[in-house]
């Protein structure tokens, strides 16, 4: 079974990270320590889509340090794409494009398959995992996690996450030392609003922002935890008063009570259905300018949040290269069906190792923050999610410069030859 | 003349930048080296509002590594306000003020006044120069020039602007690169409000990401240019239609045709009475989506770019060091009522020094883009700009970490003991 001889693929999916580049890197250089088995190696354009569409590189053409460069390199180098294969929503279409997809394994003998994404991206890649059993082609497939939200199961983290968490962190200090040092009488707040639909990871993680108890952020709201205006107000009505200042954090999947969206902009769906959210923090800084009349800004960071590789977090960027790594070599080794997943060995001091999880317990699973990591009234994660987040900020990805600007690669993206006639 | 001797009084004043402690590291390490003039070095807290208060601090009870610190510290360590002293609306507090001010100057023997502020900041210092003459009292003031704005005429640029501009090409490059990676059949657009009230060099500056002719931003919207709407969505669907994404840049302070503010949230007031500005992006955003019918995303940087000292331009620290330096010897060596400015002497390669203007010229002028440095069409600086700019983000300051984080300085701010009755 170990010696499956062919050629691999590999793709990125879903929104892109500080770090997703990372493990593409730690695919392909992990490939090239196994040329017995693994002939050539290929990357996947725009994920599933690109595939879908026969649109695969070569990467043996790309210079060594272009492929080095992915290290430090934010967004996603081989292109991504929210593509969903949905057997219960359009089985037709997801027939044709299951049927597609092996046309295109087959004609280029794709053996070896990694995707890197998240919650979306795991369920697709677990389909076609069933799907080469099904059709008894031999092919290796092998999630790699990815997903600033922090939100997949059974992995200790998802890369992209730390580097979200140390970039904000740094954000909210930085804010916090500019709007406590400019003297209001009335005293000031400032919300910033940051990712996260579902689970509160990221704007949890600004309180590794505190040294001291009075350090920013003062709140912080979490979708996990339904809105209480009352409490919430009294909070920084609290703060200001002993302060002059008061930093919120605000996911932008805040919910209501009833379970509805916070934030005004509900009423759009992304692709996969999701309600397309916005305007969290503007919402809250109204109630705040109207109840307590108190000078409120706000901040939306945005997409900048999730592709500040400027200051990526080192331990992230490892871990994401070491998940592309062992992805490769569990595939050599004969396994298929599986994420790679980050395994903490230890807190104090900090040790990590990656271990491997059926796509089955992955797929669609969404992993929130434990309640008892947070403080009684939800507006403050405790010590216990201290501990766990802390390590995962630590270090700084070198990034080299030109022209006092980041220097980032590109890859040349030199095309296989296609094989099959165009998709219909 | 030259041998005045006395005590000297550093204060901050206006919004923050990423390098005005730099300024104010500048001053002091400077002061250490005019012993025979200089006695005691004190800092103002918050500003004018704070001298008011008679809360000065002892500099010297500080640690040296401290002062050094402040070179990579953001913010305002002394604390800021925002504070006029105005003769025309409020003649009789005014006099007040400025009577209370000389007291407080008496008290503590400061013949050496150095405020470190914009365009506000500078007419207060211009007003306390023109009274010290008018009263007899033996005082030199001298402004540092600090403005994330670059707003203040005669000097080639403001400390605090190069880092905006850095951290803000950074973000745009990186914002570029992800949303440009994620594949989306109609194409996607991002727009990304940065500050700028009137002028617009912080927008323009986000120019600076641009490498190559199809790389972002590919539309930049400036406060000295009235929006239109007509040949701003052609521009967006041309972009979008020839590279699937568009990136926009908006200065807050974008303007309508008949000279009135394109955001919605221009009802509000700040305490110079220039109206609150925000929302530039959504409005546009909204605009965009109704009319084109393509996904736009908002991203409003505000505060955080003002003070993201973890990426510093070198350039502009050094500068804003410099400035405080310069001002310093400029007062030891008898000068009073100016303000110092950048002399750029060479562009390519780049040098610069120091040199004065009289605080007269400086006091509430406001510096705009030449319209000569703009594309015809308003959208883009072009290369007049871009050689302008470039070497003033050149270089990062280095920034120690701790867990993760930058490890900023914070003052230990020893009061020196008050020697007049509380301030009515």
């Amino acid at each position: 079974m170990a010696d499956l001889v062919g050629n691999i693929l590999v793709a990125q999916s879903g929104g892109p990270t500080a770090v997703i580049n990372a493990s593409v890197a730690g695919v392909i250089q992990e490939a090239g320590r196994h040329p017995d088995q693994i002939e050539e190696i290929y990357g996947g354009l725009n994920g599933i889509l690109g595939i879908l569409n026969e649109e695969l590189i070569d990467i043996q053409e790309e210079k060594r340090n272009t492929i080095e460069g992915l290290k430090h390199t934010p967004a996603a180098a081989l292109g991504t794409c929210r593509y969903k294969i949905d057997f219960k929503k359009k089985p037709e279409k997801a027939a044709r494009d299951m049927d597609r997809l092996f046309e295109v394994f087959l004609a280029h003998n794709i053996r070896y398959f990694f995707y890197v994404g998240g919650n979306d991206s795991q369920d697709t890649a677990h389909k076609i995992h069933e799907q080469a059993i099904q059709r008894g082609y031999e092919l290796r497939v092998i999630g790699v996690p990815k997903t600033i939200d922090n939100d997949l199961p059974h992995t200790d983290q998802c890369p992209g996450f730390g580097s979200v968490a140390k970039y904000n962190a740094t954000t909210v200090m930085e804010i916090a030392d500019d709007v406590s040092s400019m003297t209001t009488d009335d005293g000031s707040c400032c919300i910033i609003e940051v990712m996260g639909r579902g689970a509160g990871w990221i704007a949890a993680s600004a309180v590794l922002a505190k040294r001291l108890p009075t350090d920013a952020p003062h709140v912080i709201l979490l979708p996990e935890i339904p809105f209480n205006e009352e409490a919430f107000l009294a909070r920084v009505k609290a703060t200001v008063d002993q302060l002059k200042y008061c930093i919120v954090v605000v996911g932008e999947g805040l919910k209501k009570v009833d379970g509805s969206e916070f934030s005004a902009d509900s009423t759009r769906l992304d692709s996969f259905g999701h309600p397309v959210l916005s305007g969290a923090a503007d919402r809250l800084a109204e109630i705040v300018t109207e109840k307590l009349n108190t000078k409120t800004r706000t901040v939306k960071l945005g997409y900048a949040q999730r592709c500040a590789a400027h200051y990526a977090s080192a331990t992230d960027a490892e871990q994401a290269a070491a998940c592309g790594g062992a992805a490769v070599r569990a595939a050599v080794d004969g396994q298929s069906g599986f994420m790679v997943k980050i395994v903490r060995t230890q807190t104090n001091p900090y040790r990590w190792t990656t271990g491997l999880q059926s796509l089955a317990d992955i797929a669609n699973v969404e992993n929130l923050i434990p309640r008892d990591w947070l403080s009684e009234d939800g507006f403050m994660p405790n010590e216990k999610f201290v501990e766990y987040c802390r390590p995962l900020i630590e270090g700084e990805v070198k990034v080299p410069t030109e022209g006092g600007l980041p220097k980032y690669v590109v890859l040349d993206k030199v095309l296989v030859e296609k094989k099959l006639p165009a998709r219909v």
